[in-house]
């Protein structure tokens, strides 16, 4: 039960963003400009990605099972795919560039000071952008906050992980921002 | 020197926002509903004292010393005040609730999952209401983003913490949304 009476029984973040519109604006506006907005050269996938390890980091079942279906959608793989990738990416098959940044989000996850200059060093010699390396220190961070709204709180989340993989879709489809938080 | 180029040479959070202005804008929207916004009974100061605590506890030097000279500045106390709050709470001459609220940003500070049944019950004890209690794990969590996008990027922040101080009585006025960042 969560910490507060949310007034209502909604899953995850989404019972404090429907108890708290006025924040949830700024929130989802964050989220849909970090995840989605096509004027980014990492792919949603790559951002989804780096959001759900974060979450795996900061050990929060909602969040890392909502953008990890969200990555598992647009890298169109399954879940063993991403929990592997979670589970020590160095070893996945995904690009070199995604593991420097994944390595720099996962550095964010611990604090802002544990990021290193070689880390960024290696990441540009991946082919990171500046705006790539500024997104994902950022997409880390946000997480640090989402995780926490969502855990510090206490909210409820739903164990089976096929109804995140189920809702991925819908998500994708309709973005963060605007989105009835209720459906 | 900051880890990537930003074009700029603002100090702490300012750069990477002026860096990313389309990220600024509900970044700086969020800082606005919950720490401005006068549809709460936590004060201005109370709020800020949550965010420069979070922002001590994470070492962040930019964020302390912005969010303690704010509410430096509406208690309307001196700056050794704010860093005996910063250091020991518990002790410091503020009101129960907000010990217990700041007992609460603590454990956000470390991780959603630190928050115990026992800390809400003893915020509610102290008349903590359930949107305090909300708004207190919500600026917690903020200040583990804006912490981490501050020091995550390598910014660089004045030393002399006069200069917070001076600058806090022109942010109270005109507030986080909507303010010039490069002012």
């Amino acid at each position: 039960m969560a910490h507060i009476d949310l007034k209502n029984d909604l899953p995850g973040i989404r019972g404090p963003m429907a108890y708290s519109p006025e924040t949830a604006k700024p929130l989802n506006e964050l989220a849909e400009i970090l995840l989605r907005d096509d004027n980014n050269t990492l792919s949603r996938g790559e951002r989804e990605m780096i959001g759900a390890y974060v979450s795996s980091l900061n050990d929060c079942f909602f969040c890392q099972n909502v953008h990890g279906s969200m990555a598992q959608h647009y890298f169109g793989c399954d879940i063993q795919t991403i929990d592997a990738i979670k589970k020590e990416y160095s070893s996945a098959n995904i690009s070199e560039k995604l593991k420097a940044l994944l390595s720099i989000a996962g550095s964010v996850q611990q604090g802002g000071k544990y990021v290193t200059a070689e880390q960024i060093e290696t990441a540009r010699n991946c082919g990171a952008t500046d705006k790539e390396i500024h997104d994902s220190v950022l997409i880390a961070a946000a997480f640090c906050m989402f995780n926490r709204y969502v855990d510090g709180l206490n909210t409820w989340a739903p164990q089976d992980r096929n109804v995140y993989v189920e809702r991925a879709k819908m998500r994708a489809d309709e973005g963060y921002a605007d989105s009835d938080i209720r459906k």
